[in-house]
């Protein structure tokens, strides 16, 4: 059956595969040189542009090149996924060793748009940085009483599940497949790491819901992984421990395993949380985590599989009480000594901060002191801590900085991992992603993952003509300054200086100072009548500062030299402290609240000025939101200031309103 | 069908009716003399403890009485719902002008045990001083997603319902009403008053359901209630509007009630909550409260029916900035204008503080506010904000004091209400109540409703004699000591004087001192680094203090003479202001604070002292929940100390641990 590009069910958006996009594409003469699946695809997406833009595909093995504007060629001399594109004489050519490779060259020629089909370019090879670059859904598969069908999401249901069953809606994820392929996403873990009993099944007789879901994303280049909890064996029917040096326990995740590998041949693998927040792991049977993490590695190892061991151990059961236990130190504390003893297709996969993907954290320190393991970083595209996707909040940036930061002087930029993950923030909204701006966000994580040293507002531009072809210049400055500056902007309402948290507990959405501070959780900002912030220090403080390659750990030690925006995160300071910047940290915490909400009703002007410029409902939608996304910065801006000015009785030196 | 004494099923606790309580009654011979269906249970229940005693029972009218211990005589001359008690020439006489009467009678004859049958005791006239003495199930048919199936129930699923249905329990309910009876409660409403969908129609085609509890309850001599939507006309199919004044609407209503009265003939009435948390009312169309309440009356009138409507009304989307609106003065403002337009069979139900059951409030000023209005005063058993059936806290004491309030120089104690109504307790847990000592809030509801001027502390001790008959006598001191001061115990480690709430969002069980601060609820202690509280004083603060009369109004008006209990409910104050009571706010607070978790340690070694003196699996259960009790009380403890030192910055005096 030849492949046929999916056709989006009635009412979807195209999100940044617009046929408009494929215009260039589409409206020249294309030969294609090659075979294999992958090739099928590439051949369906360039007949289905030409149909709609008048150009035309070939087929030809070895004939001449020069009557066509652009040819597929595969050519020996690549390494996978990678491809080389230039243009002479008249022809753009896109060359590599399979199907997979000429699949993001196609992406790449129609992001390039008329671009390239014009001058001499000499042919410039284009690899990934990162060789997985994965999305992780947090989707049920049965609607968790209190976490739902999607756990942390905002873009409605789940592309996959629904009440306990697959929705079987192959067309729908094939078309998710198409755009997360044409931003570089080469794997999908299709349910949540909280795996619960129906998820559990997942693994063994309900193996063919995943592999119906495989098929889809295999055409697009996608490997499916899938979580699993540690204690399947038990959970479903096996051994009655799970013991990860028991024999019974290894030989039933090897039978298991092979029986996965019989119905999805090219299977990505495992994700596993273990020993956190209630899942279990090899702690109950005094094992370590590389116990752990190498059974099943071991189980996998003879297809190529990889299991990804997300290191998001701690205590979460803490006493508000002990202040000498940090959350912060335990990926670290718990993880760094077993570097070495991990197995070459174990996979750690670790949150880029210390905490938890809140809006402004530091590195976490286990990059960059695990040489002797791969380590996969994990970011967040669903927007738990940063607006829930009612607010605008574009996170580029942040993953840029995450991305180049150099844990000591020999670490090269992009260098960090083996893998970079994000939680998907897609849902079967209508536009994807809950708030049709957010879709910025999983575009700009496959971005930054083909290519980590990218400039993030490069990336945005390039969503932005992809996702409004044709767009009038007004619409592209428009959308570019609500998106580029909006995490900056989110982040000056909320938490200040990096303390985090003062959520809402439960749901997270909204403000609370206080809402973690006397919780179990491990998150206190510890703010009293004279200061805010925890001490991090090795000299005064918890140590966490001292997990630090030297030259961070003494950068971050002093309050003199930490950056201001992490000065909450690591020290405590008092409320007259002036910061790197000049402000004092009570005038500071003011002036940025103020700041933040004057940001959003300047960009929420900004959007009111592009009525017109797009569809009308597209419009309406983000104009909607924006007025959420204002009211709930004011309560975020007067619930902080009050707090503050409640604890501090510091007046606000320029006599704004605090209640 | 004669009568049977309702079988309890296996494992169900007897509660305050265990058989040994009936030992003195059971052993006579006793006479009954008179007919009617509650005769029937008179004559069921001394045929039932004499079956299990040794003793007998016959019936005969107008013949010789020396023969017998005990009889029961139905005569004229008594009130509905009084009796006589008396004993001369070694018979003890029971006359009331029915079997209701009689029935109260046998319980007090009951409670009095082997004193009803000793000496010479001239008849003592015995009558409730409030007729409506009623529980309002908070009992939802179907679960409701967040709510459950007893919205604010901590005792277990509903007696009557079940996922929707009836749960058709006749025993259970019947042995329901018999402890009910024994207690002095003769009406009970079987639905939760937030009317969601599914419960609408309990008034409509669903009342058989209604009408197979009523039968059970019948049988009690109690009178079963509904809680309707004032927009039943609406959601029910009837009119398009709920307007209280148009014809349609009051014929709808007319219509709807005949035939509840076909189905239960003795139904008491409705209870409506109206424009208040999101439910249906007046305001919609522009009427008042009393023309929603007198629509209602009309078309409960001709069949003897009473309205219950609650005060509860308020604004919960309060803006916490606005710190010129006070909940506390909302039902005063709302209803004491209407005095004098209600209904004669309108009874305004107002809950007995102004603000929602907390630990420490001033009796609601509505209460004498509205002398030409019949009024019930609300309690809540169910114990939504004193420990949730988790934490021994008996409110006798806190009853007691509302109840003997006087709002002005006029008033006699007990002369508050109409009616006395509870919020109950009881679910389908087996001791009822969910922990075992809350089965004393239960009795004592009733039993003060029954008499308002009662002593709290000698219905304890009956509660104590009837559910442990033979107890010796450290039993019943161990019961004494740890439920007597247990709500005082329960107050010091909780909001301190009177602020209120500092509860956990939502489910409102442990502390979050800040958890309503800056919510809409409009329930703030306005903490800052200076002082805290809330200044409801005519002179400078919100004016509350003013809508109680002057007696009362003088004394809240300052400082000074308001009483300390409530000095944060009246007045904001600096940390450093001297209580009456001699102690600095600040140091009052911890103190108590301390006080109350030495209080519960002491209790929890009470209660261990007396294991071996009840059935183990009783002890053990309070043994149990007293580990939990101790562990929250220590947690309110550090959580406010904490709080307050971090605003305050003042040390204990007394150098305890402070986090």
């Amino acid at each position: 059956m030849p492949f046929t590009v999916p056709v989006l069910p009635e009412g979807v958006d195209p999100a940044w595969l617009p046929p408009g996009a494929f215009r260039a594409v589409g409206s020249r003469r294309t030969l294609i040189q090659g075979s294999g699946p992958l090739v099928e695809t590439v051949h369906g997406e360039a007949a289905w542009a030409c149909a709609r833009f008048g150009g035309g595909v070939d087929r030809a093995a070895g004939s001449g090149t020069s009557a066509y504007d652009l040819v597929f060629r595969v050519e020996q001399g690549y390494r996978d996924e990678e491809f080389a594109c230039g243009r002479s004489g008249g022809t753009t050519v896109v060359t590599a060793s399979g199907g997979r490779g000429l699949l993001y060259g196609l992406f790449h020629v129609v992001r390039l748009g008329e671009d390239a089909f014009h001058g001499e370019r000499p042919a410039e090879v284009h690899r990934p940085a990162v060789a997985l670059r994965m999305l992780d859904h947090w989707d049920n598969v049965a609607v968790h009483p209190v976490m739902g069908q999607v756990e942390r999401g905002y873009a409605g249901g789940s592309l996959f599940w629904r009440d306990g069953r697959a929705r079987g809606e192959s067309e729908r994820v094939r078309a998710y497949a198409r755009l997360l392929a044409a931003c570089g996403i080469n794997a999908v873990a299709v349910n949540n790491v909280n795996v619960h009993e129906t998820e559990a099944h997942l693994l063994t007789d309900r193996i063919g819901d995943v592999a119906a879901l495989a098929e889809q994303f295999r055409a697009y280049g996608i490997r499916t992984h899938l979580s699993v909890t540690f204690a399947a064996p038990v959970v479903l029917g096996g051994p009655a421990t799970a013991d990860p040096l028991d024999a019974g326990v290894r030989g039933w995740w090897a039978e298991a395993t092979a029986r996965v590998y019989e119905s999805i041949p090219d299977f990505g693998g495992y994700v596993v949380k273990a020993d956190s927040e209630g899942q279990p792991g090899p702690f109950a049977y005094g094992r370590s985590h590389a116990d752990g993490a190498n059974m099943l590695a071991a189980a996998l190892e003879p297809y190529g599989g990889t299991v990804h061991w997300r290191a998001f151990v701690y205590d979460h059961r803490q006493d508000w009480r002990d202040r000498s236990t940090d959350r912060a130190r335990a990926a670290y504390d718990h993880f760094a000594p077993l570097d070495g003893e991990f197995a070459a297709n174990a996979v750690l996969q670790v949150k880029h901060g210390p905490m938890d993907f809140q809006v402004r954290e530091p590195v976490s320190p286990v990059i960059g002191a695990m040489p002797r393991t791969r380590l996969a970083v994990e970011f967040q595209a669903t927007q738990e801590y940063t607006g829930q996707q009612r607010h605008v909040c574009w996170l580029g940036p942040m993953w840029s900085e995450v991305l180049r930061f150099r844990p000591d002087a020999e670490t090269a930029v992009g260098a960090l991992a083996d893998g970079l993950v994000a939680v998907s923030n897609a849902g079967d909204d209508p536009y994807w992603t809950g708030h049709p701006l957010a879709q910025a966000n999983l575009y700009t994580f496959g971005r930054l993952a083909w290519d980590p040293g990218a400039g993030p507002g490069d990336v945005l531009r390039e969503w932005i003509g992809l996702t409004h072809p044709d767009a009038p210049e007004r619409l592209v400055d428009g959308l570019h300054a609500v998106l580029d500056g909006s995490w900056r902007t989110y982040e000056k309402y909320t938490a200040p200086l990096g303390v985090g948290f003062m959520v809402q507990p439960g749901h997270h959405y909204g403000p609370s100072v206080d809402g973690y501070e006397y919780s179990p959780w491990g998150t206190y900002h510890f703010a009293d009548r004279d200061g805010v912030g925890v001490d991090r220090s090795a000299a005064t403080g918890t140590g966490y500062a001292a997990q630090y390659a030297k030259v961070w750990a003494e950068v971050y030690e002093s309050p003199d030299t930490c950056p201001d925006e992490l000065a909450l995160f690591f020290h405590h300071l008092p409320y007259g402290h002036v910061l790197r910047g000049g402000s004092t940290l009570i005038q500071h915490i003011y002036d940025t609240r103020f700041e933040g909400v004057a940001e959003v009703e300047a960009a929420r002007e900004v959007w009111g000025s592009l009525a017109g410029l797009m569809e009308p409902a597209r419009h309406a939608r983000v104009a909607e939101l924006y007025e959420e996304q204002l009211r709930s910065a004011r309560e975020w801006r007067d619930q902080v200031n009050s707090y503050f000015f409640r604890k501090s009785g510091v007046p606000d030196a320029r006599g704004r309103r605090i209640y």
